[in-house]
């Protein structure tokens, strides 16, 4: 019998499946596991998509002041700005261990947690880190608007516009991860309804 | 046979609901019914708490300037205490819509919409919602951050403390929204699984 997150099995691609613990095995067929396959495979890029938005974000937050001259101001001078460094950082570091979780799904054909504490870790995750972006970038949108106002941008312009391609990057960032916050909830619902992550 | 969402149904309490539209009706026990009614009446106290939130939230912004002087700012001038007003007071009518579609199923036995319509509305637009709060919140938070750092505060105290209580009103509704929201998601969820909101 296969047991996720455990290390009993040696097969790469099980074709039966514990749905709770006290039921017996049931055969899982192979358009099931064609889905769901495809399925990670969807989920993977989202992530992948994620990963590519947070880092850069991030980065192009953190290097913003390499070439500006002394009396310029700083991004860690601003505490909306040290807010979006940290939150696209956070997501970025989940967005890489939900990279390997999936791969290690789709390579090794069992999830990296037993497939309870998976599927709600998953959801609960991109839940709570959307929101974190989201209020990132509308703290960051907002001082922007701030700045231009106080005539900082028209004395440093790279400034306003290199944090402008960075919010950017985090929204793109948080609509890449509502996505999978969606595509995690439908695993949820189907591990609700069916006792395993196997598509309906 | 009863419908939800029509006006076939003189019973005020249905024993028996239609699962689908090509199921035979299948009998519902009196314990769900409590359970579904005391499901119910929780739905209703969190939308009836972000109702009163979103209104004073909105009320107390609204009313920022009333007393003071001419030559104090005002909060129409900046941008996110509009963003603030406009998104409570979105907020306040839609909880407003819930509750009388809460109190009219409490009362009548069925839905408003739709049984199927009316879980996903009420889903979708409980998540939308507290997107959209939580980042009026976050702009007006940095924006009440900025203006303490170029004196609006000390020149006009009580301009700053009325805005952070509305900030703060606007947080909690935030948060009974997000409960709400979990609330209707689980009855999206008993809807796919049973094909009625009525609980596992």
């Amino acid at each position: 019998m296969l047991r996720n997150g455990g290390v009993e099995s040696p097969s790469p691609r099980p074709r039966i499946h514990q749905t709770h613990p006290h039921d017996t095995p049931v055969f899982q067929s192979t358009v099931s596991q064609r889905n769901l396959r495809r399925f990670n495979y969807t989920i993977l890029i989202f992530r992948l998509t994620s990963f590519c938005f947070s880092l850069s974000a991030a980065v192009f937050m953190f290097t913003i002041n390499t070439t500006a001259a002394s009396d310029s101001p700083r991004w860690y001078n601003f505490g909306a700005f040290r807010f979006i460094v940290a939150a696209n950082a956070i997501v970025a570091f989940y967005s890489l261990f939900e990279i390997v979780a999936s791969a290690w799904e789709i390579y090794r054909g069992f999830t990296l947690f037993p497939e309870c504490s998976q599927v709600w870790f998953d959801f609960g995750h991109d839940q709570v880190f959307a929101y974190l972006l989201l209020s990132a970038g509308s703290a960051g949108t907002e001082l922007v608007r701030q700045l231009r106002e106080v005539a900082t941008c028209t004395d440093n312009n790279a400034f306003c516009i290199q944090s402008d391609i960075a919010l950017a990057l985090g929204y793109a960032c948080f609509l890449s991860l509502l996505i999978s916050s969606l595509l995690s909830g439908f695993r949820v619902v189907c591990f609700i309804i069916k006792g395993s992550r196997f598509l309906l």
